[in-house]
Parts: C-alpha cells; sequence; structure tokens
C-alpha cells in the first residue's frame, strides 16, 4: 500500500483521528474517557484492565474472551452480552437489529455453543420514530429464526431527547457448549493452522460509505451474518480445535494479536491468502485505512492442529457463508506475542493491535 | 390524601407532567417514543404489544415477567435483562452500579432462582470520567459480593459526547431455579394472601429529592438492596407460593395490577397495613406523587395460599431486610383485574395500573 499517499487522503478526508495502526494514540494516564476506549484495540484493554477488571476479577473473567464458560447443573454454558451502538442504524447488508442478533449469537457459536436463547434490552431516546423501532425489531426476529435462537426475556428504558442517539441496543445470549470443545486461545501451540472464513473488511467499509456517503462504484454490503453453522462444521471436523473467534472491532489484525499474546506464540500469515474484495480494498486506500484492522461482522478465524487444516477447510467451504475458506498462516515458536504478516512483495512486516479507534461506533 | 392541595403542590413545583394515576396519559395512538413509554405502566406495555411482541412472541415471553424460565440440560434456569439509565448515578442509599447488580439479582430472585452469573455492559459517553467509572464498577463489586453472584462477562462501548449521557449500564442474569418453585403470576388464586417485604416508596423519593435538590427534614436513602435472601425465606416457608414480584417502576399498584390482569382475579388491600415512612409520606403530598405508584428497588410482593401466610411473613420477618414484612390483602372473585384500597378512613377506591410516567429515568 503507498502509505504517503494513503495518509494525504485520509487527512484530505473527513475521517476520525487515528486512521491506522502506524499511528498509534499514546498510551498515556487518562482520566476521562475517549472514543478510542470503545475501539476494540489496546486501549479498549487498557481501560478494562485499569479501571474495570481490578474490581471485578475472576476465574470466569480472566480468559478475556467475548464469552464466559459457566458449568451448571452439569452441563457447560456459553453466555455473552453486547451492546450495539452503530451509526448508522440501517446500513447496506444490514441493520443494527440484525447485528445485535447475529453478533451475540456468533459470540456463543466461537465459544463452541449452540446459541439458544437471546435477551434484548432497548434504550431508546425520546421522539425515536416508532416505525423504524418495528423496523428494527422485525430485523431481531428475522435474525433470530435465521440462526435458530429465541428472544426469550427483555427491557425497555426511555431517555430524554438528547441524553441518547436513537436506539442502542443490547443483547445477552446464553448457548449449550457442544461436548469435547474447548475454545480457548491459551491451547494454541506452534505448528497450528490459522485458518480464515472468507474476505475481511466489508462491515466497515460498508459503514463507513454509508456514513460518508462515498461511493465506491457498487455498493458495498456489510457481510453482517450469523456463523453458527459454520461454528458448528469447524466442531465437527475438528474437536480438537485450539480456538474460534470473530475478527469483529478491530479487525483480523486485533484478533491474531490478541490470540498470539493470550498464548505466548508468534503468528506468521501470508497476505496473498488473505482475501479484500476490490471495492475494499479501493475504499481502503481512499479512506486510508489498513484492511487488516477494518471490523468484520460475519466473519471467523479458527486455529486448529496442522493435521485437521484441510478437513476443516473443506468443511467451511461447503457453506455459503465460508465458502472463501482459506489456511492464511501458522502459529510459530519465533516473536512471541507478534503476528507478522508475508507481504505479496515478498517482504515482512510486524502487524500490531490496533491501538485506538479505527471507526467509532461499528458496532 | 387531600388532592386538590396536592395537585397545585405539584404544579406549582417543576415536576414531570403526569404526576399520579388520576391524570392519566391519553392511550392514543403514537408514531413517536414518548418518556412515558419508559415508565413501566399501560403506556410501557402498549408499546411492547404493538411494537415489540408482534414480531417475537413466543412461549418463553408470553407470560410477561420480568425473566425467562428456560430448561438446559434437565436444569431449570431463569434469564432476566434490565438496562439501567438512571439519573442521578449517585443518590442517598446506591449508584447506578449498585443498583446494576441488585436489580437484576432481584428478577432473578422472583423467578424462584438463585442468582448465579451476571454479565454487565457498559456504554460511556465520551468524557466520562474516569474516577466515576471506578466508584461505579466498585459499588457493582460490592453489591455482587452481598449477594453471591459473580461478573463474568462483559463489553464496553463509548458514543460521541452528546450522544448519551455519561453511562448506561445493562445487567443481564442467570440463576438456578429452586426445586418446586413456579413463581407465574396465572397460579394466583381468590383467597390467596398478598405479602409485601416492608415500606414502600423509597427509592423514587430519595431520587427526585436529589433530583430536584428538595430536603424532607431527613435524608431520604433509597431502599436499593438484594432480595435474595428474603426470596430463599418465602420459598422455603411456600414451596407452593403462587407469584413473587419487585414492583419497581410503576410501584405496589402497578404491580399488583399486572397481577391481577394475568391472573383474573380481584384483589383488596389495606391502607392500614401498607407502612410509608413519615418524611416519604410527607415528600410525596409535597411533589402530588401516590405513593403506591412510587419505584421500590429493595421490596417484594409475594401471594401464597392462605395456609401459608403466617409462616411467610414470619420467615420474612426474621431478616433484616424485611423485618416489616405484612400481609396487607388478599385475592378476591370481585372484580376480576382490578386492585381496590380499603382506605384508612373506611372507603374503598380503586387502585389502577400507573398509565404513563410518573418519574422518568427511575432505574
Amino acid at each position: 500500500m503507498k502509505r504517503e499517499h494513503v495518509k494525504q487522503m485520509a487527512t484530505a478526508s473527513n475521517i476520525p483521528s487515528t486512521p491506522d495502526a502506524s499511528c498509534p494514540v499514546p498510551l498515556h494516564d487518562y482520566d476521562r474517557i475517549l472514543l478510542a476506549h470503545g475501539g476494540g484495540g489496546t486501549l479498549s484493554r487498557k481501560l478494562l484492565m485499569e479501571s474495570v477488571f481490578p474490581a471485578i476479577m475472576n476465574e470466569h473473567l480472566s480468559s478475556l474472551h467475548d464469552g464466559a464458560i459457566l458449568t451448571i447443573g452439569g452441563t457447560r454454558l456459553a453466555f455473552s452480552t453486547d451492546s450495539y451502538v452503530i451509526s448508522p442504524r440501517f446500513f447496506p447488508g444490514g441493520s443494527i437489529g440484525s447485528l445485535a442478533v447475529n453478533g451475540t449469537v456468533n459470540d456463543l457459536a466461537m465459544c463452541g455453543a449452540v446459541p439458544q436463547f437471546l435477551s434484548v434490552g432497548f434504550i431508546l431516546e425520546e421522539g425515536f420514530p416508532r416505525e423504524e423501532l418495528e423496523g428494527i425489531v422485525g430485523d431481531m426476529r428475522s435474525a433470530a429464526d435465521a440462526s435458530g435462537v429465541q428472544l426469550v426475556t427483555g427491557d425497555t428504558k426511555v431517555v430524554e431527547k438528547g441524553k441518547g442517539d436513537g436506539i442502542f441496543v443490547n443483547t445477552s445470549g446464553i448457548g449449550t457448549v457442544r461436548e469435547g470443545i474447548v475454545s480457548d486461545p491459551r491451547r494454541v501451540k506452534p505448528g497450528d493452522v490459522i485458518i480464515l472464513s472468507g474476505d475481511i473488511g466489508r462491515h466497515g467499509i460498508a459503514i463507513m460509505s454509508v456514513r460518508e456517503e462515498l461511493e465506491f462504484g457498487s455498493t458495498i454490503e456489510s457481510d453482517c451474518c450469523p456463523l453458527h453453522a459454520v461454528a458448528a462444521a469447524v466442531c465437527g471436523a475438528a474437536p480438537d480445535l485450539k480456538v474460534m473467534r470473530d475478527p469483529t472491532r478491530g479487525g483480523l489484525a486485533s484478533a491474531l494479536n490478541e490470540i498470539a499474546e493470550s498464548a505466548c506464540v508468534g503468528m506468521e500469515i501470508d497476505e496473498q491468502k488473505i482475501t479484500i474484495l476490490e471495492p475494499v480494498h479501493a475504499a481502503c486506500e481512499i479512506l486510508g485505512f489498513d484492511p487488516l484492522y477494518v471490523a468484520n461482522e460475519g466473519k471467523m478465524i479458527t486455529i486448529v492442529p496442522p493435521h485437521r487444516a484441510s478437513a476443516v477447510v473443506e468443511a467451511m467451504r461447503r457453506l455459503p457463508e465460508s465458502s472463501e475458506a482459506c489456511a492464511i498462516g501458522t502459529v510459530t515458536v519465533e516473536n512471541p506475542g507478534t503476528v507478522v504478516l508475508k507481504t505479496t512483495i515478498g517482504g515482512k512486516r510486524v502487524v500490531d493491535m490496533l491501538s485506538g479507534e479505527q471507526l467509532p461506533r461499528i458496532c
């Protein structure tokens, strides 16, 4: 990527102040919350580590997973929560409603669970149009039906005009973890194979294009979709899989960095194996984004023992959501905690974790 | 209560437009969300019935409970969610942090469950003070410890300045339902006894006094507290209890009306048996509120078969949170769906459900 050119474009365009990981937000002490604390990168983690975890650390929280695994009555349950504040609320390929269901379904699926039950919490701003609420609820129902989950309990709060932003949605979810599956980054070992379910960067660019009213030739649709079937296929093909993870906020780069750090391993991934659709690539060039850091909402990574890799890729490719699944790299002994990208022109570069915020309110 | 006097005071003071149930908000069609849709009264229910439930109705949602009962792996689980948007965030007797934990603990307890695991979702406004966040998280930890629950998974989002209001907190919770307990308003039958755990109206008045900077002689503290132990005592004394419910938004009157309607029964309650602390009573007079509609955050109602009533009251009185528990009335065949109050001066009046909003953002 011609970074100089990209930087200039980014400055010229009306985009947030932290265009990519090469411009880290300084990790100085903060006394007020920054937008970047919600970006899913190192600043988000700093906030959790310094202001939240010290008070509430326990054995469940310590794995830094998107969901907790609880044993109740002898059954292993996954339990996950996410609030959705995405702006705009409707975008090519989805809405805050479909995203709120798919996002939590995917968190449960990444825990190795069959997603079953969801709660829904709405925070509505006074004056929010009823018709829009009903559209969002309809999208939630369709998304729930598509992944076989039930919306079983809910809550609605209303805040004064100017104290919210239309609608915020929280979904929490419960699912039963599949027999024998343990999806935990700490299980990843050198030699394991990193598999990605498809092309990256579509969700972030779809949101950005609507937000900034940009056109990139054709409409770029978000990849927002449920991953329960893909995860089930992976579990079937590799019951000894190491970890599954959906690279949402912070993108592929941040997800891999988190895993590499948890497991104290290195990773080497191959740029040539990572699919980026041409319009997404072009949009990233114009906007000054590195697609490795752009959010996805319908993609997953899995890391499996080497002897399972081809069976997993094959099983994933049978499903339309992951028909382009591909092994993109391997876990290494070298450079623990670091992800290295073999570039298409034959070089190597370190792919850091996103430090701040690439796109605020992307989910 | 001298209603004329009260009305004048209410008009003179800077309080919301629906001071009590005698001034119902018209139930006309709406095309935009009103603050009153969040009040926990008939308008809240209308919103759910018309805009939410049609799309997502299922057997779990249909009971209109605060929590769903799910059977997973042969174990009955309660699952509940609540978003907290209370203003101010700190108040005499608690904070949004303690409220967010106690509120969901209580919803689970009212389902007959042992509260076990909570998720936490924060929506922070850019610029929110770190110190305040840490105070709130600390309160959550203390509240969790006090009721024996663990905060096991979480999520943090940040929205731009002016698009939120400091902090909103969602908690969702899971607990195992006690063997044999079925807390369901539809089980209530004429002859059953209505028991209230203590004095009413404190939470709402505590919030109002801070919000309006009013002083009522002494500081009125919110009753915000966990009810898991009280609920356990009730379950022990009456395994065949009919229903437990915490009268939060909409107060005692709305909670009883909801149960009367679900069960198609009447209720007669005795004003003399309902404790209202003197400063709360005085504040209600000044503000034009009917204490029957004022929110509580540490009180519960239970309805039990008549032969259990004295044992339940006795068991409750052994605990400090419910040392003033009292049978306040009975379930009747007459006037199904209606709650009648025998007043202290010997008259009777119908106590309707709150229609709109008495106090916005009370929880």
